[in-house]
């Protein structure tokens, strides 16, 4: 059962991005994808990798009752996550699990995980919006409204254009969304960021594990300098002002006096 | 089972405080509250009210199920409330639910039941830590340690009044939560703010609501001026302010070259 | 000659209170209140003070322009205006300037002297407001307009009714602000805050600098504990929140289409 | 003279890229670049565009005070400074003079003009920064210091490699300030952003423009969707977010108990 203000306020792919399965399975993958790097450059067996990539693939038989209560006391999920995926695929396979990393290498790249898939809903619904506004632009082209300076009407304009502009920000956002979402990089460096656990493999095991997720590579782990939270925040900002200003246009375009749009659809003069 | 991050991060009373049970109990809290207010002014039965505040007191006799699922059409959970709860009591007594009241009125008063809550869960940590620092200010009012200008060792201080200081600010924020908490007003205002469908006895009842809740009263709804939101929102950016400082402070006093406290107490030159 | 975009929007009495001649003043006006009140408890001679008094109420004859050079330098203004104010009393009255104080002493206590004034005239703009929403609620008591719901017209309602919202809002900002100013402290703690250059007086000191400047006297100094400041930030989003609260319905209600209040004078069914 | 608080913080390129002469020069910059478009695009005569361009490069021989005055009228500086560069080229050359533009068109391309330059000053702080991070990096390579978790001592790392973790955020902000630099665009829409006042020349005079000017051209005015301020907000935070880590670290290094780093320069176990 979905929440009261979940279900209320919460809805669509982006939520759904970021709930607490969706957190497990990120963190599983991200797992899953660190020991097949490490086997693919024959620091573990590839049988382990593979017995660490199935039962990734099955929470279902992982313990993460467990693994919740533990992280309250841990501080973290990583540390207790990582000991029921050890458990589950028995002491001989234990060592592809978590090769050379800390918690926050496998936390920041479950985050990044996220972020790809929450992204990539926005921009589903960015894309629907885009084409909607541009339906509206074409259909509405030559269809007088008023323009207005600070809310007042000034000289006038089209709908079409006032459509166009909203298609224009939103193409803008999808585009700084695209970027982001490519530039998105995985985390690894070991405790303290050394790459001192990584047996002097750890550069090759980071591009690795960057190319098993599909993630950007980095010179340098990001652990202190945190330009890609940065630029998730950045982007959001700038697709949160964009929908902002698209609503508070169409909230008063379609106030009762003015009537320009209603629910069914623009009147756009036409 | 609690959440992954929930658990991990999100925990005691202020979490609770505020959960989805929490939102119901507070949203039907409301409605009987109202309807003991409207029977004490004689505009409805006072057994009407009394089914009410019984059905109220027993969510589980309510479809919350439907309220959940509903709220998200009405983009607002108070509609289907009430439906429901008008159900549970049936057509004679149902005249006391939601007496002259608009949505915001009923979820303005839950916001403001549950922030009250909250912020004594919040007040109750806060006088356990600030009888901490004063048993620590006590014990170690004499165990010099070194003051310190941004971060350099400047001249001797004692540990006892850097612990001062935090219960200066414990202190200082708990005063503040006090103010807030008893200010925090009632909602009720009808449809559009004006008392239209109150029968004339609106400001009557909004006093009379107060009371039934223990929250103040107003002189006119405040459902477009968000003091008491305001309020709330300074009131805990001063809590995290002071919670935040006195932590910096015992994370820098415990670094391995300075530590001056520990995990198991102040060592504090004692 | 005021500056473009200082005189386009930063006009008024809020501007001047933070200017650079305020700031001069109120460091000013700080050691001079100290010097006072060091000689009221026999710290330093009245002639002593009544000599920084006198220098600090004439900043013409200080040599300010080598203050502001000097500050870039201890990134910081008071030392270097110390200095300065020593050598304009001479040797023998140089005892009664600072006394016992750190530079954050001079400093804060600026800050709340500035910010005392600048609440001041905040709250003069605040009550020219509220006195004209209270002769609109009282002239447009009867006057019908539409009420809106999510600006949707929903039920009528007076434009009176709209005037004493607003009312309400900057009596409730105006009691905020009367609450914060009231309660800003003095700062006086010396290097480190220990009070410890302050030869056993400093607490008396301390209450004695609050009571020559009219401030709130502290417990303890709150020099890293900065609830003094969170309340202003407060109060000043609270203000903001009011004051644009007021100024979107004053432009919705200015729309072309709408028209019920125009530059001249609330139309609002008149 | 600097004023005390510009003076003590406010120094450098980025601070003089924003001072009340830079926006006089960049709104009349702008300017002087639309008449020169125009004329290139047979709009107006060349012999008017080139008054137009020696006016604006003489603001000794305008009326400014006077802009100043009335920009606090008009909320808004450009309509009197229009006015004054009108009358400084006279009758007969007027006519090159804010070709087809609003007020908006004009302030938001000198806010560009201004960014472009205040990027360019902290760009090159950035570059100074990240090579004395590089030099840090080679010198210290095998430096061992302690590493540390949650501030706690942790695992031994070298300073160079901390020196190389300060150099990577350094060139991925300055990377970040490239792209948006190079992403700044014109703003060119006319009254209510309809170009109608641009007798047919809009898009072709909006695209000569960006071009005078080097700024990029857009496909529509983003007077209402403000994509670009975003970009300018998120990579001025990513920029301060990065600097401050390296600042952050540079103050815990440098504490007296610690003191791997001092003013003089790193110790860093040499």
């Amino acid at each position: 059962m979905t929440g009261l203000f979940d279900g209320t306020f919460a809805r669509g792919g982006a939520a759904q991005a970021v709930s607490d399965e969706a957190w497990f399975r990120a963190l599983l993958d991200a797992e899953a994808a660190l020991a097949r790097a490490a086997a693919g450059l024959g620091l573990v067996p590839t049988t382990a990798a593979d017995a660490v990539t199935a039962a990734a693939a099955d929470p279902g038989g992982l313990d993460l009752a467990t693994v919740i209560v533990r992280a309250a006391d841990d501080g973290n999920p990583v540390p207790p996550l990582v000991r029921v995926l050890r458990d589950a695929v028995g002491e001989r396979d234990a060592v592809a699990v978590h090769v050379g990393a800390t918690s926050q290498d496998i936390l920041d790249t479950a985050l990044v995980l996220l972020a790809r898939t929450a992204l990539g809903a926005i921009d589903g619904d960015l894309a629907a919006a885009a084409e909607a506004a541009a339906r509206l632009a074409a259909a509405h082209r030559d269809d007088v409204v008023m323009g207005r300076t600070l809310m007042q009407q000034a000289l006038p304009t089209t709908f079409g254009l006032k459509a166009a502009g909203w298609l224009a920000g939103l193409d803008g956002a999808r585009l700084r969304l695209a970027e982001v979402t490519a530039s998105l990089p995985v985390q690894y460096g070991g405790a303290a960021g050394t790459l001192a656990a990584s047996g002097g493999s750890g550069v090759a095991l980071r591009t690795a594990f960057a190319t098993e997720l599909g993630l950007a590579d980095t010179p340098a782990p990001w652990h202190t300098v945190r330009l890609p939270i940065a630029d998730l925040a950045g982007v959001l900002g700038a697709v949160a002002g964009v929908v902002a200003t698209v609503a508070v246009d169409v909230v008063l375009l379609a106030q009762t006096e003015v009537a320009e749009v209603s629910e069914g659809g623009a009147r756009g003069g036409s």
